[in-house]
Parts: structure tokens; C-alpha cells; sequence
């Protein structure tokens, strides 16, 4: 870390992680948004907080206080968030100088976005909170969440949680859209920065503080417009030298361009100088909330591929046909296999399989070769990464088929009563990681059941896959999150039951296919995106999404691609930076 | 209906609507497909069924014959299903032919998708077929569904209803994804079939055949190849002078071509050729399973619009942005307001809104003004369609927000109480449709809750958004509906508690935002079509499905468009053919 970040590092020390809060504007009134966003910062934050209203003496049972001044002289505050009118800023960021608070979040809107009279407002309040150092976000946004602080000072109560991402949004919506789709898919933020209209700290800040913390692993931004490319393009290149940067920047179309002029106030420009900016930063650009959120959890999950050669395993011919056409669409090479491979695969798949790649069982009912499969492909050279369809992912399937008959569903009941014998309770392990020979029985049995439902009963056949199945366990880098979710999933067998209200049998089984997953991507070093069906929609337990398009996961692959591509040609590592120092 | 059609309808009754099923290869064995296929027959059908097994004598309690002919004389039966064996399939025809059944299905693979013994055991098949005027389905396929008899037979029970849909699929998995998500989304088929390698019945042989069915108002098809593109286009031609026809057709890319090849054995053709038979034929192509179902929907709920004019509001302006690049990049043409219409804005709401296209509030927390808004602009004699955003769907809420405070929950809880006391039990109305009078005061009493949330404590105000959203109630196309609809969500509040489990306010704004929505697309004879925020996922009570992204959304437009294009280049009037006569 340069000294000019470690300086950086500590100016937003006060803003990311405040010792104490005041919120201008808290109210008791519901109508109102000082409400919910003094809710907001109740849910979670542990540090001091103080409410300033000058007409209500308590909110929602904290002492309120007339002015910030007011907040006795000892007990110091780091951070003020504005829910009051636009005219009275200037007023309280001057009480906010004098009592010494070193960051803002000013939700407020009314400033340069609506002109000219806006425009020298804003001035007003930039020029008085420099004079104190005073750094802020916004104005016109929706707030900030800091994992650091447990700190949601943000104008609603946002699902939210803690991760390896970071955002900074020029649009409230889009980026609380993000972060909620995250939170629904199991993916966490370290940071959500609403920014809005930009008038002190610029995007580029946020990029590079995110770019300096250890705990962001790939950072996400939406932007409308820069307020200084040059400026852009220098601090946020040495970012993306260390971590992937991927923004949304919409603004293709004239319609849109006008959109964003009333919106954001911000100049939206020529979409292709964006595109230049971009490629000088080393920023991968996406057009969608979803492709930015499936592009930063592809960086989480997978290691860059070697090249653009893509094999497909896919359980039907049909999404086999349409996941070709996806991938060569977007420049990946579905390769052709070579006649040692379909010799391979002709000794495990019956005669009717595709031979070639889609590779597809055609209808088989082993789902012993079908685990098998990615192997053959994953060990070619000529294989730079797999997508394998279908089978990662239980999700949704038992509400999906509700309609099941009940003789299954009487025996998925007596095998849930067996288990249950056989899965410790709560509190009753030592230690999950090291007694986790329980681990491989139930999952022995429960293959077993599988397996006599599809006609298997050769119990050679269920103890290889069980061994499958459970070699995830013994990763040293992914097994102990395995086991912790396996015991965590295997006793939901204590309250759930097959049928209306969930499946057990479902958060193990998608465990250990995530565990699966896991297992190869580390054995190999090449990304294996999985895909669903459609609209399957998925809650993967550990990260590893399935996409519920082939389209969605062949643009991952590109994003995954063109970051490896820009890495090689700037002689960088990934999370390094330079190769050599 | 013509001559030659009504003839067809009579030579496809036995295989639509069969008064006896026998099923070849039905089985105890849970590891067979004959297993789950005679699961799948038994699953709703009320007509005889056989079970044919020549090992076993009794199959889930049905007794099985060894042979089609050893069914009794006097029990006819129209229609076979075969799940054995490709070889033994010849054999097994000749005794149907004998027996006198008149359809069939073949599920079993192994024909001329295996190469040159499978071509010559799929003609023998059709020889005798044709024999004894046997038309059937297949083979290499997973079956069909016919709402007339309540009828899977399908290789595994398929969540699937009844609805104006019908669905002719070269691919199973695809077909049946379809079809599922359909039952998600609250939208069923009239018909569904699996056609496999089409040996006997061709793809335009079912399109013909929907065609003339009056239940069915849109038809879909997966297509991978065609064997007769001629025939095709001569049948085709007048079904889509009738109704939309919409094709799913891959293979633009040489890979995906590659893998027709090996799935359905269908020469897969020059893309662009396609284009053209489609062109002639008036079929809608698009790329996607989801682009299929999407468009399917959109021609069920909306009028055809007069051009590609539209208008857009958006709550945020970020999404506003994102939804003009949308349509524009599509080829909508996002209108520019007028003074006068900017004028009726600036009356009701802030003067911070976007004063033009998108229509964005910014924030404003005044809802009746946001639904006064879409009368405005469907006024319009410039706008041709309208896109509403957000408000039209609350599914998945409940669950997305859980995190929400615990004294919003309360109050929440406490309305509850006092709702389900006007709410009347199950059976207690004589007649919903005319004993009405309790929905007005039950919504009253929301609405004065979610604005006391929001601060409006004007009862004026709430009382004009009552009357607002129960003015659906009045429309004699769709009240009846959403009368009924209304008491089954209202209902849901003697179950549902705020929280986990589920959300009832949800159910009932949801049916009421719908029934708001019909009555501005009944008022205005115009496309109202909505979306909701990003992977917010939407069931609909009422098939008004908001989609999840405005790509979706602006896709289904354009094809509305195509499809009115295409009907006036013609001079036809939908769902009557030609204008005169």
C-alpha cells in the first residue's frame, strides 16, 4: 500500500468506521424517510448514536437533540447522515465542522441535479465542510452500508450482508437491487456506496479505498457519468492491476442518455468514450444489474481460464443444442473432441450419447458416469473451462414438484425418520471437523435410497458414488466450509419435512454437488460453471450459483477471459499486481 | 374450419382425447421409465387404463396383460404409449393394429437418430402404423399432455394446468421447462407435445391442429429441424392468420448446428433460411425458452399496439435509465412528452421528477399521484403502449424483507386481527360476485394503514386510492376474476402471519394492483406491460406477469409489434383471419 492510500485508508476511517452516529432528521414520524433510515441504523450498529431533531425531545426512545452542538463536548461523533431539506444543510454541515465530525452521508436531494440555484447550494456545502475536512457522500443517494461498523445508514432497512464484494452505485435502486439480489443468492458485501450526485467524494475514491482493503476481493460499480475521466482512468487502473472492476455503465441509446441527464444531472457522454476510459482503467464493462452481479460472483468462485476453449456436459440434447449456440455466440470455442475422449466417454455413457461436445448421456439413468464426465473433459489440455448443466443444483425442485406421488413421498418419510438416528443434534459434536465420520454414512444412505429409486441397486455402484460425493470433505481449502454446511444442512432433517414447506434431502444433496463442484475446479485450476433450468431459481449454499440461462454463464466466462487476457498483456498477477514487485 | 381440418380433428380425437390408454412397458421397477410413465398416466386421467408387462402379472395393483391383444374384446382402446425397448417396438405396433388402437406414442429411443439400422426399424414402424391408420408421437420422446382428457402421458409426472397455451417441442427438456415455468407463472396449456424425431405426425401437424382447437389463443414451438419447410409454410400460414405462432429455433451459431445433428438427427439448415420460411409462414422467432414463454404471455394479457411508441415510469430514476437503453436499443421509440402533458405532471408530483421520459417521481412518496400517472399517458393519442414499473408487483417481499423491524411487524400483526373479522369465512357468502360491499372496506382499511406508513394521514387521500384500486371490480370483462381472486387472497389472512410463512397484504395488492392494470389496458385498449425489480420474482394471481429485467418486457413488445405488422401487411384481424370474410 502506497503512503498517499494509507492516507486515504485514514481520512475514511471516520466514514466506514465511526465511533459514533448522528442522524440529522431522525423522527418519530412514519411518513417520513428520517424514520426509516433512523431504523435502519438501529439494525445493527453498535457504536453510539444520537438522533437530532428541533421539535421532537425523543425518538423512538433515544434522547433527541436540538443541534449537533448539543451532543456533549466529550462525547465525540465521527459520522452525521442528512434526512432534512436541501436548504438546511449548509446551516447543520457548519454545526457539524464546529463539533468536529469528520464524514457525512447527505440522503437529502436538491442540489446541482436541479439546476442552477441547486448548483451554488451545493457549493455552499462543499466549501464548508472542506474548511472542517469534512469528507461526504451523496448528495441525492440513498445512503451506505460498512460491514466494518455492522453500519446501514441507508433511507430503508436493506437486506444486506457481510462479503467479498464491494459496490458504489449511482443509483440508489440499482445498486439496493444488487445488493438485496446478493443477499437472496448468498453473496456479501464488505461495502454498498450509494453515491449519488458526487459533489465531494468522486467514484474513483471509492474504487481505490475498496481497492486497498484486504477483505474486497472484486469490486462493482454502476455509473451514469464521470465527473473526471482522467482522473478515473489513472487511480482506478492501479485497482484493477490487483482485483477485477466491473461497471454497468447504461447509456447506449439517446433515450437513455437523456434519461440519465435528468436523473443523476450527470453528463453521460458518448457511450464509446466510456468504452475507451474503460479499457485504459482495466474495467470490465456489463449492461445489466444481473451481469454485474453473475460477472463479480464468477470472480469469487473461479479461477481465470487459460483461454476460450469450452467442453459442455449437459443432461438433455435440447439445452445441450441451445448452450452451444449460447457460448459460440459470445466467442467461446466449443471444442471438438477428440476420438480418445469419445472412446472414453463411449465406455461410460450408453451407445445413444452425443457423441461430441455438448456431451450429453442422452437419456441415461447412471448418474454415477454422469459425475464421472467432467473429469474426462476437465484433464485435457484443450479444455479451458466446462460448463456443466443441471445437476448442482436441488433448489426449488420440491416446490417445483409438489405434485409428486405419495408412495415416493412415504418412503422419502421413512428415510427421513432413519437419518434422523443418525445426524447429531445441536451442540451434541465435539468437533464438526474432525468427528465427521457421521458425514459419510448419512450421505451413504441417502444415496442408496437414490439409487433404488432409479433402479441402481448394485451397491458397488452407490459406495463409489458416496466416495464422490463425500471427497470434498477432505479439501483442505474448501472442506471445512463444507462440513459446517453439511451439518448444518443435514439437520434441517429435525424440522423439515418433504412437501409443502421444503426438503431436506435438497440442502444436503446441494451441498455435496457444490462440494463436487469445488473439488474439481481446485483439482484442475479451470473454471466449471454450472447452469440450471429454466427459471430454477438457485440459493446455492456456498457460492457456487447456478446461472438459470447458458447466456449468463457464458458471459461470466468472457468477463473471466477478458480479465485474464488484460492481466497478461500488463505483465500482472491477479491479487498481486506486478509480476515481479 | 375447413373440410380437410375438421377431418384432422377427428383423425387426432383418439390421441387427444382417448376413452382407454394402454401403456407398453409399464412397470414396477422404480428404476425404469415405464415406472414413472404409468405414475404420470394415473396422475389425473379418468378414462380406462392398461398396463402391458409380459413378466409381471399386477402393476401398482392394475393387472398387467402380456400382450395389447390379450385386453378384452370389448374394451376398446384408442391410445398406446410404448416405453420399451426401440426393437421391440415393430412387434408391439402389429398387435396395436390388431387391437384397432388408432394413436400412439413412442417414447422409446433408438431410431433414426442412431444412424441406418435405426432408420430402417423406424420405417418398418410407420409401414405399419400407416396400415392400420395409426397415427402416433415420437419416437425418441418424452410424451405429451392433452388438457381435454386430463392426460400426461409423460415419461415423469409434469407439473402442468390447463390454459390457452399450446406447445409443440422437438426437444423434452426444453418443452417440459417450459411448461413448468408456465405453471410458476400461473399459465397453463391447452396442449403440450414432446415430438421427437416426428416419423409419423410433423411439427405443422400439430401447429394445424392447435390451430383449429378455439381454447388455444397462442401456440409455441421448439424447433430444431424441419422435414418439409414447404409444407410447413402452407400449413402454418393460415393457423398465424388466426392466432400468434412463436418459434424457438437454435442453431445460429456452427456448434449448435453440429449438436442438432447428434440430438434430434434434424438437418439443421441455414439459420437465415429459417428466417425466411418463418417470414412466410408468419411465425415469431425468438432465441430463448424464456423469450418463448414471455412472448406467449404477453400475447394472452395485452392488445396489440397500434405502433412503437412508448411510455415509461419508472419509482427510480437508475432504473429509468436502464429501461429506456432498453426499449431504444430494440427499436421502441421512447416519445419525447409534450408542454401540456409535462404541465398535467408538474402538477402532481415533485418538482424534482425527471420532466420527461422515463416518468420518474424521484422519490416522491405519494402513491395515488404514481397511479394517476399511467392515465395520463395512455390518454395519449402518441403513446402506443405503456411500461409501468414496480408497483404491480409484491410477490416475494415478505420474504426478501424479513429483516424488517419488529414494530412495523407488530402493527402489522395487529391489522391483521381487525381485517379478518370483515373478512368472511369459506362458505359464509351466498354469492361473491354480488355480496362485494366487504372487499371495498377490507382494501379501505389497508390502504389506511400503508398510508399512515408513509405519513399521508389525509383520508381523503387514501379514500380516492381505495376507490382507485377497487374500480377493477366494476369491469365486466375481468371483475368476476379478480372478485374471486380477491376473497381466495383475503382469505389467506385466516393462515398467513406477517413473517416468515408468507405475507397476506401481499396476496391482496397483488390481485388488486392486477385488477388496476386490466381496467387501464380494457380503458385504453393498450399494452400495459410491467416489470418488477431484479430477480424480485413474480407469480401473478392473474397471468399479468411482471418480468424481471426491461429486456424482457421491451422484447415482448416488439413482437406484439411484428405480429400486428404481419396481420395488416395481410389484411387479416386477429383471431378471425381474413377482414372480410
Amino acid at each position: 500500500m502506497s503512503e498517499q492510500n494509507e492516507t486515504l485508508q485514514e481520512e475514511f476511517e471516520p466514514l466506514f468506521n465511526p465511533r459514533a452516529v448522528a442522524v440529522i432528521g431522525a423522527t418519530n414520524n412514519w411518513g417520513k424517510w428520517g424514520f426509516s433510515t433512523w431504523n435502519s441504523l438501529l439494525d445493527g450498529y453498535e457504536g453510539r448514536v444520537y438522533p437530532v431533531n428541533n421539535r421532537q425531545k425523543e425518538i423512538l426512545g433515544y434522547r433527541a437533540y436540538s443541534r449537533v452542538t448539543d451532543i456533549p463536548k466529550d462525547e465525540p461523533v465521527d459520522l452525521a447522515v442528512f434526512v432534512i431539506p436541501a436548504e438546511g444543510v449548509p446551516a447543520v454541515m457548519e454545526d457539524c465542522v464546529k463539533k468536529g465530525i469528520r464524514a457525512g452521508v447527505i440522503i437529502s436531494a436538491g442540489f446541482a441535479e436541479t439546476g442552477k440555484e441547486g448548483k451554488s447550494l451545493q457549493d455552499e456545502v462543499v466549501r464548508i465542510a472542506r474548511k472542517g475536512s469534512l469528507r461526504f457522500i451523496g448528495g441525492n443517494c440513498m445512503g451506505f452500508w460498512s460491514a466494518t461498523a455492522h453500519l446501514k445508514a441507508f433511507m430503508f432497512p436493506l437486506p444486506v450482508m457481510d462479503g467479498p464484494l464491494a459496490l458504489v452505485s449511482q443509483g440508489g435502486n440499482i445498486g439496493g437491487s444488487v445488493v438485496s439480489a446478493g443477499y437472496m443468492r448468498g453473496i456479501g458485501f464488505r461495502s454498498y456506496v450509494s453515491c449519488g450526485c458526487t459533489a465531494d467524494i468522486q467514484i474513483e475514491d471509492y474504487i481505490e479505498y475498496f481497492g486497498d482493503d484486504p477483505n474486497v476481493e472484486v469490486i462493482l460499480a454502476y455509473i451514469e457519468g464521470l465527473n473526471d475521466g482522467t482522473r478515473f482512468i489513472e487511480k482506478v487502473r492501479h485497482v484493477s492491476a490487483k482485483k477485477p472492476v466491473i461497471a454497468l455503465k447504461p447509456g447506449r441509446t439517446e433515450a437513455a442518455t437523456k434519461a440519465i441527464s435528468s436523473h443523476s444531472g450527470s453528463l453521460a457522454g458518448l457511450s464509446s468514450l466510456y468504452d475507451d476510459a474503460f479499457k485504459k482503467a482495466g474495467v470490465m464493462r456489463v449492461n445489466t444489474p444481473e451481469e454485474l452481479l453473475d460477472t463479480a460472483m464468477g470472480f469469487v468462485t473461479q479461477p481465470l481460464p487459460r483461454g476460450n476453449k469450452i467442453a459442455i456436459i449437459s443432461p438433455g440434447g435440447s439445452y445441450g443444442v441451445l448452450t452451444a449456440d449460447a457460448c459460440a455466440s459470445m466467442g467461446l470455442d466449443v471444442i471438438k473432441l477428440s476420438d480418445e475422449t469419445i472412446a472414453e466417454f463411449n465406455k461410460i455413457f450408453p451407445p445413444r450419447w452425443s457423441h461430441g461436445n455438448p456431451v450429453d448421456p442422452a437419456g441415461d439413468r447412471d448418474f454415477i458416469a454422469y459425475m464421472q464426465a467432467p473429469d474426462l473433459l476437465l484433464k485435457l489440455p484443450e479444455v479451458d473451462s466446462l460448463l456443466y448443466m443441471g445437476f448442482t443444483n436441488f433448489s426449488g425442485m420440491a416446490s417445483r414438484f409438489r405434485g409428486i406421488n405419495k408412495e415416493i413421498a412415504t418412503i422419502y418419510q421413512g428415510v427421513v425418520q432413519e437419518l434422523t438416528k443418525l445426524i447429531p443434534g445441536e451442540g451434541e459434536l465435539e468437533d464438526p471437523q474432525t468427528d465427521d465420520g457421521w458425514m459419510v454414512e448419512v450421505t451413504k444412505k441417502m444415496v442408496e435410497l437414490f439409487f433404488s429409486m432409479f433402479g441402481t441397486t448394485d451397491s458397488s455402484d452407490s459406495e463409489a458414488f458416496s466416495q464422490k460425493l463425500t471427497s470434498a470433505f477432505k479439501s483442505k481449502k474448501a472442506g471445512p466450509k463444507i462440513k459446517e454446511q453439511f451439518l448444518s444442512a443435514a439437520q434441517s432433517f429435525y424440522k423439515g419435512t418433504f412437501g409443502e414447506s421444503g426438503n431436506p434431502f435438497e440442502d444436503v444433496f446441494q451441498t455435496l454437488m457444490e462440494g463436487l463442484l469445488i473439488t474439481w475446479i481446485e483439482t484442475y485450476d479451470k473454471p466449471v460453471i454450472t447452469t440450471s433450468f429454466m427459471e430454477m431459481v438457485s440459493y446455492s449454499r456456498l457460492g457456487y450459483y447456478a446461472y438459470s440461462t447458458p447466456e449468463r454463464a457464458a458471459l461470466v466466462l468472457t468477463k473471466l477471459i477478458e480479465y485474464g487476457e488484460y492481466l497478461e498483456r500488463k505483465d500482472l498477477v491477479r491479487g498481486e499486481g506486478k509480476k515481479n514487485g
